[in-house]
This record gives C-alpha cells, sequence and structure tokens, in this order.
C-alpha cells in the first residue's frame, strides 16, 4: 500500500445527473463533490414518455463529466489535483448506443445529432418490449437458454432489445451502425482514447447482466442465435467482445487531452466501467452473504459470494448471475424491486387529488408533508390490526421471476379503511417483496447472512426500515453515506490505479461508517411470517386473473 | 271506487327521521308532508358504534309520529285533516323490541327507561353475530332448514338472534320480557289500541323476511328448533303468532286518543304495518318482474312475480322470499348491496384526508364537490381503458350469498393510476354487484324485465345510473319521487281503508311519474360482460383468501 498522499475520482452517472467524488485514497475521506444534472435531458429533449422512449445525447454526458470533475478538484484545490491517481466510471445499464467504425456514438456523428436512435437509449426505455417478447420466444427453444442467468427472462431494458429494435426501425441509423458499446464501456473508451469497438475493454457486469455473455457458453449468444434474430446482430457480433474485464481492472492512461482538460496528471490510470448499483454495492462495503439494498423509487438488490456455494444450477427467477460482477472472485447477483417509494409516491399523488383539483395553490405546500404524517399515523396503527393487504406490483416484478405485465392490488378494504391503513399496507407490501427476493436466493441455496441499505428510502424512512426488518427478521444497517455509487467508483479507480491491492482493502480503507441499525421485532416478525402467507395467496391469485 | 274527496296519510319512520305524507286518495296527489328527526337518537344516545349497538326508544318512535301528523295536517288544513280515512306505517327491519304481558315495549315500563336493551334493536344492530352464528349452525343439521327462504343465512339484523342475544346476556330484562314484537307491527297495534303479544296483528313481510315465518311450515320454527337454541325462546312462541297479514290489510280503527289528539275522524282505518323499503317498491309502482332498487348508501332491491313461475325451491342466496310481503298475491322477494353509495363516500373520505390533516378549515367546502368533480373526469375515461378493477364488498355481501365478513379489493393498479380511474372502477362495481343479483335471479328461473330506480343516487347521480344501465344491459327508469315509502304506505292506507280496491288499482291511481331513463349502450354492455367475468374470478379468488 502506497504511503504518500493520494486521491481517486469516482464518476457516477445516475439518470438525471452526473456526479464527482474526489476521495483520499487513505482513508475514504471526501475532500471535494459536484453534481451536473444533464441539460439536454433536464429540458425534456429526445423523449417520449406516452411511448416509454427515453434517450440521452452522448453531448450530455460528456459535458457534464468535465464539469463536475474540474469543479469538484476547483473546490479541493490544485495539491489535490496534482495528487490524483485514478479514476473511474460508474453508469446506469443497460444504456447502449450504436456506434460506427470508431467508435463514436451516431449521435455524435454528421447527419445524426438530433436522431434520438442515435443516441444512448437509457436503461428505463421500453420501446424494445417486442424485441424482447422475441428474443424471450427464441431462447425458450433454442439449444442454450441464454436467459439462464438472466433469471429466465430477457428485458426490454437490455442491450440485445433495443439494438434490434433500432436496427428495424430506423434504416439510416441501422446503415450506419458498425457496433454497439455500453455508457460504461465508452466513459472510460473515451477518456483512454480506445473507443474502437474491436479493442474497447468491456464491463463484465454490463456484459454479464445486460446481455447474457458467459465465459462458459464462450461469451455472447453464438452467431446462429442472433442471426436468428436479425443477420445485422449476428454480424456486430464479430465487432463486439469475447473478453470481459471486472471493475478492478485497468482500462489504460488518461488519455493527454483530457488530463489537461480536467486538470489532473497525465499518468491518472482509469479503471473499467461499471453499473451504477453494483458499484454503489461496493461502495456500500458488499461483503459476501450481505445483501445490499439500494432503496429508493425502486431497489436494486446486489449479493455476492463465493463460487464454491452456487449450484452449478442458476438460481431461478433473479435477474442476473454474473462471475465478478461486482467483486472480482465472486459470484455477483443482481435482483429488485420494481417500484419501492414509487409506491408511497404514487400514494401520496393520490391523496393529493383533491388538493390538486380545488386548491392547487396549497399543493407544493402540502404534497411534502403527507408521506412523513402518513408515516407517523401508520406507525401508531399495530401489526396486524388492520386487515388491508396490498400486492407492490404497481410497475410490475422484477424479481423474483420478472413480469412487467403484473399490477398492484389493494384488499381487505372495509368502510372504516382508513390512508394511515392503505399506507401501511402499501409499506408492508414493499417489504413483504423484499422477502420474496430473500427467501428465493434462501431456497435455491445462497445464504443472505445480513442486509445494508443505501438509498433515499434507507436514509429518510425509519418506519418503512423498521418494518422491512421486522418482515424479513433480519437486522439491516444502513451505510452513512449519499454517495455510495461515486465512492464505489473511487474505491475501483485506487485499486485500478495499484493504491490498494483488491476492493476488500480498498473498502476497508476507505468504507464509509455505518449509520442507524434497525432490529427485527420477534413477536412482530412472527406475526408478519403468518401474514406474508396471505400475501403469496393474493400474487397467486392475482396473476391467474 | 269512492268518489268524493279523501285522504290518507302514509307515515314513513326511517333510521333517522319519521315523516308523514299526506295524500289525495284519487291522483297520489301530496298536499303536505313533514319530517321529525329522532331527538333522543339524534344525540347519540343509547348507542355504541364501536361494538355496533344502535338502539332506539320507543318515545322517539312516538313523540315524532305525533309531530309530523300533526304538522302535515296543520299544512294540509282542517278540511283536509277533516277527509283523512286511512292511516299506515312502515318502519326498518328486522327493528324488534321486548315487550311485557300488555305489548307495552320494556323502556316504556317502570325501571327500564334508559336501559337500551329494553328499546328497539335498530335493524344495524350487529350485536347479535354470535346469536345468528348459532342459529345458521342449528339450521343446517335441523330437519327442517328454515332459513332456506332467506337466503339460507340467518342475519344478525334478524329478530330472532337479536332477541336470543338480550335474553342472554341481560337477566333483569330476560326477566321482564313476556314477548318481541317488530317496529312496524307495534305502530300499528299501539293507535288501534291492541298491542297484546296474542292478539297485535303482524306483519307477513317483517315475519316473512326476518323471523323465518312461513305457511308452509306452519308459521315460526317450531318449538323444538327454538328450545333447542334457548327454552325462553320457545315459551315466547306461544305468545307470538301462527297467522300474518298483507300490508293492505286493515289492523282496526284509530283508537279514539289518538283520532283526538292527531285531529284525524274517529274512524280513520289503520293499515297492518310493513317494512320501509317493500312498501317503498309499492309506491314506486312496482309490477310483476319489474325490480324496484332503493338506491342509496346501500341497495334494497324488491322484485314481485305471480307464485305460479317460482320453483318449488328457494332462490338461492337471496336473502328473502315470501308471499304477499309486497303485493298481496305475489311472491316478494328482497336482495340487496351492503354498500353502494357507501362506497364513493368512502373513496371521497379517503381522498379528504390531506385537506382534513393539513386544511381542516376547507373541508366542508371541497368535501361536497369530491364526487361531482369524480364524477365527471371519472365519465371521460372510456370504458375499459383503465385496468383497474374493484370488488365491492367494503361492507360485505348481502346477496347473492349473503357473506359480512368479506372485504373490497382494488386491483389492476399501475403507477399512473389516478383517482377518477378508480372511482371510475368503484362505479363499475357497484354496477357488477348489481349484475349479480340480477344473474342469480335469472339463474334461478325468475325472470326480470325492466328495472325501476328510487333514492338518493338515482336522483343525483347520472354517470352511476348510466354505468348500472350499462353493465346490465336493461333500461332504468327513475320513478319521480322522493318519499315513496311514504307514498306506498299511503297507498296501502287507502286499500285498507275501501278507498282502492286493491293495491294495483292504488298505483294505477295514486302513483308517482317516471323520471329520467337510461338505456344501456350495447357496445359497453358487451364490453362489460367481458369485463364481469374478470370481476368474478376476483371475486373468486378473494373468497379463498
Amino acid at each position: 500500500m502506497n504511503s504518500e498522499t493520494t486521491y481517486v475520482i469516482g464518476v457516477d452517472f445516475g439518470t438525471d445527473s452526473c456526479r464527482a467524488l474526489v476521495v483520499d485514497t487513505r482513508d475514504g475521506r471526501a475532500v471535494a463533490s459536484s453534481v451536473c444534472y444533464y441539460p439536454r435531458w433536464k429540458a425534456g429533449r429526445y423523449c417520449d414518455p406516452r411511448s416509454d422512449r427515453y434517450r440521452q445525447h452522448p453531448l450530455d454526458y460528456v459535458e457534464s463529466f468535465e464539469t463536475v470533475v474540474r469543479d469538484a478538484l476547483r473546490k479541493a484545490g490544485p495539491e489535490v489535483a496534482a495528487a490524483v491517481r485514478g479514476l473511474s466510471f460508474d453508469t446506469t445499464a443497460s444504456t447502449p448506443v450504436l456506434v460506427d467504425r470508431d467508435g463514436t456514438p451516431l449521435a455524435l456523428t454528421p447527419g445524426f445529432e438530433e436522431c434520438p436512435d442515435a443516441m444512448f437509449v437509457l436503461w428505463k426505455d421500453h420501446t424494445a418490449k417486442c424485441e424482447a417478447d422475441e428474443i424471450n420466444a427464441l431462447a425458450a427453444r433454442w439449444k442454450t437458454d441464454y436467459t439462464a442467468f438472466s433469471g429466465g427472462t430477457y428485458s426490454a431494458e437490455w442491450a440485445w432489445a433495443k439494438v434490434l429494435h433500432i436496427l428495424r426501425t430506423n434504416p439510416a441509423v441501422a446503415a450506419a451502425a458498425w457496433s454497439w458499446v455500453e455508457h460504461c464501456d465508452w466513459m472510460s473508451g473515451l477518456v483512454t482514447g480506445n473507443t474502437r469497438p474491436e479493442t474497447i475493454l468491456r464491463s463484465r457486469c454490463a456484459a454479464g447482466h445486460k446481455a447474457m455473455w458467459r465465459a462458459e457458453w464462450g461469451g455472447l449468444p453464438d452467431g446462429g442465435f442472433l442471426a436468428e434474430l436479425d443477420p445485422r446482430l449476428a454480424a456486430m457480433r464479430e465487432r463486439l467482445y469475447a473478453e470481459t474485464f471486472t471493475a478492478d481492472a485497468c482500462a489504460g492512461t488518461i488519455a493527454p487531452a483530457f488530463a489537461e482538460r480536467l486538470g489532473i496528471p497525465a499518468d491518472t490510470k482509469v479503471g473499467v466501467g461499471s453499473i451504477d448499483a453494483h458499484v454503489g454495492a461496493v461502495g456500500a462495503s458488499i461483503a459476501p452473504n450481505v445483501l445490499t439494498r439500494i432503496i429508493g423509487t425502486s431497489t436494486c438488490d446486489i449479493l455476492v459470494c463465493d463460487p464454491a456455494e452456487v449450484k452449478e444450477t442458476p438460481v431461478r427467477g433473479i435477474c442476473g448471475q454474473v462471475d465478478g460482477s461486482v467483486v472480482p472472485g465472486l459470484i455477483g447477483f443482481e435482483a429488485g424491486q420494481s417500484a419501492f417509494g414509487d409506491l408511497y409516491a404514487w400514494f401520496r399523488n393520490l391523496l393529493m387529488w383533491t388538493t390538486e383539483a380545488f386548491d392547487p395553490e396549497h399543493a407544493d405546500a402540502f404534497a411534502d408533508r403527507v408521506i412523513p404524517r402518513l408515516s407517523d399515523e401508520a406507525a401508531a396503527i399495530p401489526a396486524g390490526e388492520s386487515a388491508v393487504l396490498a400486492l407492490d406490483w404497481m410497475n410490475g416484478r422484477r424479481t423474483p421471476d420478472a413480469d412487467q405485465r403484473l399490477t398492484g392490488a389493494i384488499c381487505g378494504l372495509t368502510l372504516g379503511t382508513s390512508a394511515p391503513m392503505i399506507f401501511r399496507a402499501l409499506v408492508e407490501a414493499t417489504a413483504y417483496g423484499s422477502k420474496a427476493i430473500v427467501d428465493r436466493f434462501a431456497d435455491e441455496g445462497v445464504a443472505i447472512r445480513s442486509i445494508i441499505a443505501i438509498g433515499g428510502i434507507s436514509q429518510k424512512s425509519p418506519f418503512v426500515m423498521q418494518t422491512l426488518a421486522d418482515v424479513l427478521g433480519m437486522p439491516i444497517e444502513v451505510v452513512d453515506t449519499d454517495q455510495a455509487c461515486a465512492l464505489g467508483a473511487a474505491m475501483f479507480a485506487a485499486v485500478a490505479a495499484g493504491l490498494h491491492p483488491d476492493v476488500a482493502a480498498a473498502q476497508r480503507a476507505m468504507g464509509a461508517g455505518r449509520g442507524r441499525r434497525y432490529q427485527p421485532d420477534a413477536d412482530r416478525h412472527a406475526l408478519y411470517t403468518t401474514l406474508y402467507a396471505r400475501y403469496r395467496k393474493l400474487g397467486d391469485a392475482v396473476e391467474r386473473l
């Protein structure tokens, strides 16, 4: 371990903004940070919510990246800037873009500057539903089930479906497209000066979780499979990759032009990029058999375990399991709930209807007070006293057993059912949805020892977190950071730059402290275990409707 | 038919108030009316909503009766008062009271003036749930299933359960109790000076629908059955009745003291009393195979048909079927939904939560505007566009197949589900609940030719009424009166006094006009028929939870 004072920069590309965190590699102390909202995205450009089309312009990424790094270094001061040794990225995924032979996103080439199909297709874009169905149908009858390690279902949010959709619907883009690249890979390729599709270093995490890459079957799905979908996809396979890299790997040295523009040393190392939630789990000090949950509008649940613990067969109905996708040497799993905080926000908006209709000038003043007040009143209702039972599938079900067509339900309603009773049922439903994931891992032989939580809900909703602990019957520790992703990227940068020998060492040195700990109540856990059986029964009934 | 100008008085005892309607027997014209709210009831006395105990003091009835008749006659003038020939009552049911040997309600005897168990037990009192369960269990194993013509389930709202509950829980009242009487019977007995349990004329309607009376099995359930429940019930059977009377029968001439106090002729005839909804159906000009629906917070659905049309076996799952309970000579059926307008009020109250919490001074101003605005916005959503589906059992299910433990549900929820979408689903759910009743009659061979509607919702909610017509695929005619019950009582008074030969003649002469007619839309009916299958499937699933 290096004893001089060195810094690394973690750059986190979220859905709406990019942030940079400048971190001391010895103790993880954040010396400066900066956030920039994507200007074109913020203006609503290139998107059409009615058709679930969400695109982001590559210039939004490049400009905001340079802005936040420069701004953070300005705050940190020239001594810190001179001591920067590493830089790593995390981004949303799957957020692919079609590129030319040079690996340049088509939107940066003449004639495609304003074409949404030539831009990055954001993770939540759902324009490729039909193509996803087609991929699933083909996988079901193919000799190798390429979806087996993606929970048995290929999602419309993932790269192959999106690329196929654009190739089919936009002939001009299709004619210009040579290959495609994920956002996280393009960032590290861009700043190291290596974006060519054949040579750019690809993230193991994005490849394994979003593109059905798996070492055991020779990398990406075979050419025959892709050709059956579209010959152009098979042709692209030759310009994609067989090898992938974990996020501790070094993608190269920063390109001189970037070093100069950002004001950091010319020998700064750049790590291979990875997916935000996975990197966030590392930032939250994930360890084997500790489920790390990013709990916000939805949840992203990341688990790692020793390969020896995992059966040969894939874990049924979990989004993905990929060797090294989170921490090199460990199997990384990704699961999640399609809606968590979004359920509470939906109910808040429902309860705002009267104010919006008759008293709109007070809407803003009341809106922020609704959920805290509901939480207080719901917390005062004894567990199990109200018979209201909800199903948390208002945004479909991501895991276990993905099915985006499922919908939510509220039952056990009487004329005496109040808003806090329903709110409590919604909170319990999100906790039951969590239990369904935890139980599935356990049923499949992957033990979960404890839970750590990051994300907005974990910081601001003690009632939700306590209910979650009670339902799961497990303690939950909240990590004391709201920058887990950027911190995780900084940890990877430190390893990629050789300042820490491996991820575990970087976590030990640079990890954030633990905040509040929620201890399950034994009586409530017993009660919730009974009620959970009714939740499962309700879910079975709704699936059959 | 009498050609002189004569008047009758219909007296309607509702849940909260008593009203008198003075009617011209030639054309049904209402010359005066008056309403009086029960003073003790209004003050909340003798009730305990937490235990569903609802009692009414006999003085509330006597005082408000005298008040409204005198007030209406004062408005009508002395010439009208002098030409009054008949008086009839309708009341809620089952609303029984324990009485002494003279037929005096125990609350009017020394020592019991303030004792709730010595008062009338209002229809919606649910203190006798356990006793109802016991009656049902016994009926299920008895040689005669006495519940067969009450839909197969004896309700906690009916007389035997309530009487048994009081006998068991209040020894002082039990010791003083000689018999029991229904509110409608006591009123006509009281004003004719004949309240003795052995001689008072009993309503066929109340006996048949609420006390398992049936001519074919010799009247009330046999002594052995009652003794098995409680020997005191069997002893009371001897002081009750074998014979019952339809509401067109004359209970006698008004007692001199009452004639004098009310200011009406000494030879005024008093009809046998009956149940409000049944009398209201007559007032709404019910005819064979025309379903008359009183649509308010809940519905009461009354149907009559020719005895020759009805199979020997009872209609499954319908609250009751009694020969002559509505119109003499026809079989009368009673069905109903436990909640109708109450569902909309429940949702309104839910949507008022934010205003109540943060802006209570505006609550009153907004409350009345919520349902009209929701109706407008819901009406603008094309049928079937939103996938939201609700189940209308928020207050249990009365018919078909009574089960008060059932609860409501809302499913098909997404993060885009709005308040008007849910409101529309609730309206559709109440219509589906109506269809379940209509279909059950049809399945059991009782044809429903058309529908007439009275009650608050029928007058003020065109969107609800149109949806109901669309779901049922039947035209609905709204009757142009908000006094159907009192008008029906006046019709019965006219027949009892010999001013019209029978109910049909009285209806022809005195019936109210028809108001708005709702014609079903064929396309929407076809769509709703499909959606109704999902409603049934949801109901089956919720019943199995």
